[in-house]
């Protein structure tokens, strides 16, 4: 068995990866590490746990748990674990970071958008960028892997076919997010008590929001070239689920006449015809945020608007399962050569 | 493998068992029944499915498919089941009926509150209740198992222990239920419609609902006599769970005092304490739907109030899971001397 | 005009008290009183005020406030107004508060259930309970009117006809109550996050619930004794509406046989009729909370239940309205000899 | 007093045309037109009613109503009203009618969009397209008032002012459309069940929705060319509201820069400083569709993104009141010379 240890177990994402976890066959949960809730029972912070989890929350002393376990998961606020990780941590365990402490390769960048400064930048270069479908093989060997954000996950993979193929001018992107509440976090703040949220609907971080370097990073080396888009995310009062609604410009062909259907299908069907996690939905249906709750899918489809010469593209997943639990343990299936799947065979939960 | 077919496949409790059975490691589907769908693939009638079932759905004639099949579920509208059946199908296959039909011992108490003819009255005395935790022993011989209703279910263990302990009054059992739409089935009525449902809660049935008798019988079975109860359903503005508040006189002692917590406590854990669906709750922490979403499990707790010399009883779950499929599998589980929880180690997904 | 300020205008009820005031012809209000928000505009605090009021929060000084205005309103937390309450502030200005200080004419039972010392007791005697549909008169001439608690409101006038008039026996009484989440308040708690709430149900305050001795206080008076009764409140996912159901068992009459539904009409009407307020629904039309929202009105029905010898009572009503704001301002009314419904004639939104 | 007939007055437009005029002093409802409750009382449909309405549901009978009124409301499918005006209708009574008949000036481009034929061509070129803030003196003078789509109000007024003034190329604008599922209607249908809309989202009419063609006319109007668009609607699990996510290039000043933030807000301030019912919010504040709830405003504000050169417009209403009834009763108020606010100072309720 697999011995993996969580830091912040008792936020929303650190107690998905419990849930799933519960249903991995090769991994065993060792220490529930949490802030807040310190020598508290597992299950009196999330009751769902009752009769199932009979541990008690420990603290995020990573230097005594890497001693103990095979992984560490770290679904931690920003910084946290840039300033702990050390040579020694990482001789001594795996780490799949859910923060977005490592995602980024450029600290400036990185220290820009969070307005933080970044306090282990040695090993920002080994760290491999956790999106599976796309840096599958660099994964499998790796010792730190920054697990991507839930609209970047949605964002990248909705639109990576055709910035790879050059189906799209990667310039116009523009992609218009919408995030159920649980995205943000197990805080008490006001804006996200329910009366504030139930029957609303907003922007935020508009032109601001820290998971758009990632998005163009990632795309910028689909497109082999520094890109520039438009990414503004929404809350939705719902629980869980992300839906991205993407604009682009299609590039026309040599005729000067735009794709076709079929062709920009087959793009999407050359990166993932294969991959279990992703399904390019038939046409005409639209990806909705239900059909994949509580699951490890991204629906993916697109319409081509012949008037304007774009494409619409859309995706949607469980922020809490492909967009963070469920493709961190996906990572973790990859470092440890066990079946990608395991642990993911998560039918979706309608309604 | 067991081979399985499910008339009413395209229900909201059909799809559910179709979720649940995907995890079954002993089950095959070779059936999906539908009224409304016939010829249509499974997977555009529940996205959630795509790339999952790849099956089309047939019809719903159990003559045909009892030669099919080990097992047969029905989850169809009342006097469906009723009207079809015949000693031909059950010498073939074993039934677990998510319907109404075979709930109640007594016809004129049936067609009394169900305003319909029973069509099938000759094979009502062979019919199992299937409240795995109460009828465990004769379910597991049966052919024909009636599986108990969601509000029922939840109404009926909640109060169980109490009633067949003697420690309430059965005749003064007051029950205030809270159901979730889903309840409601997937038809098209303005009446559970979004916006009608949203933003507003209401009492329905109030003193006609269906299920009363059913959780009269029951009781009335532990109680010793026959009892008659107040059951009021409430329609909230959630997708999925069940909350039934319920309210008893508590019969006081010999020495005129009430029981302590620590007596009722007691009979809870003497019928409960090794049903591995069914959690009695800590002190003070009370059921809540959400903790139980998705998964097969009851959480049940109670309240003294030493001023009215009442006791307040509360149980929870999923009206789709153990309230209708999971408690469906349970049966079907216990039909084949299978693991009584095999398919079912669903943790509930929080949030 | 009549100037008016309100204390704790920066909490749900407070916002609702200037929702009503802004459509209401003769008053004003000139200060709003904030603890958390003290030198920030009011319509930053709350938006929906953006070009409509201009002002800027204020303190929550008592004794400056009453040289200034006609009226204060007290919409804050426990035991502030009795704390801060003197002979010179009442004889300069009226105070309706819409705490729970001045509700309870037992200073020992208010201090039992609300574990907080009574500051001001010598105010109590004088306080009128300003449930206007039952205390009209005396509130009239009323210097301190405590305004009555949301669950109380729907709670007493959907049983009071019935245990006035001696139908039902009020020691029997059950209710269970189901209120939106805006009850809660605006207070940042992990347990009011949209995610806990949403797509939940839970009771709360078992058998402990502080409006509890406030409705058999009053019903007490009705009765024309002491009650106790079982209250259970419950935690709904919608913004506003509370639904009380109420059991109790029906006496008998001479005959032994029980009250016809037109003799239960009558005495609803007998004490509603007249009443602009209190809607007495058509036999068999269920109270909802969606069709009051945003208004005045408390919709009341019932259900005979012959089998069990008990009625069912249903009630609903806005918490924030009816159950708050709403009524404060028809109880100003009636301190000012004002017409009872000026600023109030609100028509429900639905949907 | 205005007498007004309604067609369509059991559709939730139509609702809320009876809600909004029953606080409005100039005008009496006269006839309640519908086609599926015919000689039900109003009441019985919508219960919020209650004790305020008592008249009972007549036909559709334009003929008839003309003869009766001074205004009619048509809030009735597509073609309806096509398909029965007359000259002798027109010569009779006002009509505003909330469907999309008359909208657009060029038939074939309706027809298309529509997919029905347009049975009355002749009044196209005198109707007026309703938008109150844009075209408010043509309205005046009107015989046939086109209301505008509740999409399109949000859709446009959003962007007005940037097209209008030339700051932003109208060829670039991407409308992602986010709304309330009562702009769906009360329609019984699967797709708009409590359990299908309830924790999910979705985008629906990708590049064909109905009012795509609208704002492509009236931005047109302001941009001085044809423009074509893309428009996205999404649905979100919420009663009322829109929220319109505007993307679009910004064009450049002779020196090579972008605007300053303050020459986009003098855009704004141009056109809408004197605009009751638009508000444009603080620098970074964003609209919310709550806090414009059961009002008619429109909050509106932007963000320029130096990075891409594009500006991000946002707007939101509520959907039923400026996106429909409202806007109708405003133009109404135009119609007769009334104080163009006069039964709409309906303040916004929070939460």
């Amino acid at each position: 068995m697999i011995k993996a240890g969580i830091i912040g177990a008792t936020g929303y994402a650190g107690a998905e990866l419990v849930r799933i976890l519960m249903g991995h066959k090769e991994v065993e949960i060792v220490w529930y590490g949490s802030r807040s809730y310190i020598d508290q029972k597992y299950a009196s912070v999330y009751h769902n746990m009752f009769e199932i989890v009979d541990a008690t929350c420990l603290d995020d002393n990573m230097e005594a748990l890497c001693e103990q376990v095979d992984v560490i998961f770290t679904a931690t606020p920003q910084g946290f674990l840039a300033s702990v990780l050390t040579e020694k941590i990482l001789s001594k365990t795996k780490i799949v970071d859910l923060s977005a402490d490592f995602r980024i390769k450029d600290v400036a960048t990185y220290e820009k958008w969070y307005k933080i400064e970044h306090k282990s930048p040695q090993f920002i270069e080994e760290a491999v960028y956790g999106l599976c479908e796309i840096n599958r093989d660099k994964v499998k060997g790796a010792r730190l892997v920054a697990n991507p954000g839930c609209y970047t996950t949605c964002s990248i993979l909705t639109a990576y076919p055709l910035v790879k193929e050059g189906l799209i001018d990667p310039d116009t992107l523009i992609i218009d997010a919408k995030s159920g509440t649980s995205g943000a976090g197990r805080g008490a703040k006001v804006a996200n008590l329910f009366c504030e949220v139930n029957e609303n609907m907003k922007a935020y971080g508009v032109a601001t929001h820290r998971h758009t370097p990632e998005i163009e990073e990632q795309l910028g080396y689909a497109a082999g070239k520094e890109i520039v888009i438009n990414f503004t995310p929404h809350l939705v009062p719902m629980n869980r689920g992300i839906l991205a609604t993407e604009y682009a410009t299609l590039r026309k062909k040599a005729d000067g006449s735009l794709p076709a259907y079929e062709e920009v299908k087959a793009a999407y069907d050359k990166y993932y015809a294969n991959e279990k996690f992703v399904r390019v939905l038939e046409k005409d249906v639209v990806p909705e945020t239900k059909w994949v709750e509580g699951s490890n899918y991204v629906d993916v489809n697109f319409k081509i608007d012949e008037r304007t010469g774009r494409i619409v593209m859309m995706g949607a997943l469980d922020n809490l399962v492909k967009g963070a639990a469920g493709q961190a343990v996906q990572n973790m299936n990859l470092l440890f050569g066990l079946d990608e799947s395991e642990g993911l065979n998560l039918v979706p939960m309608f309604p």
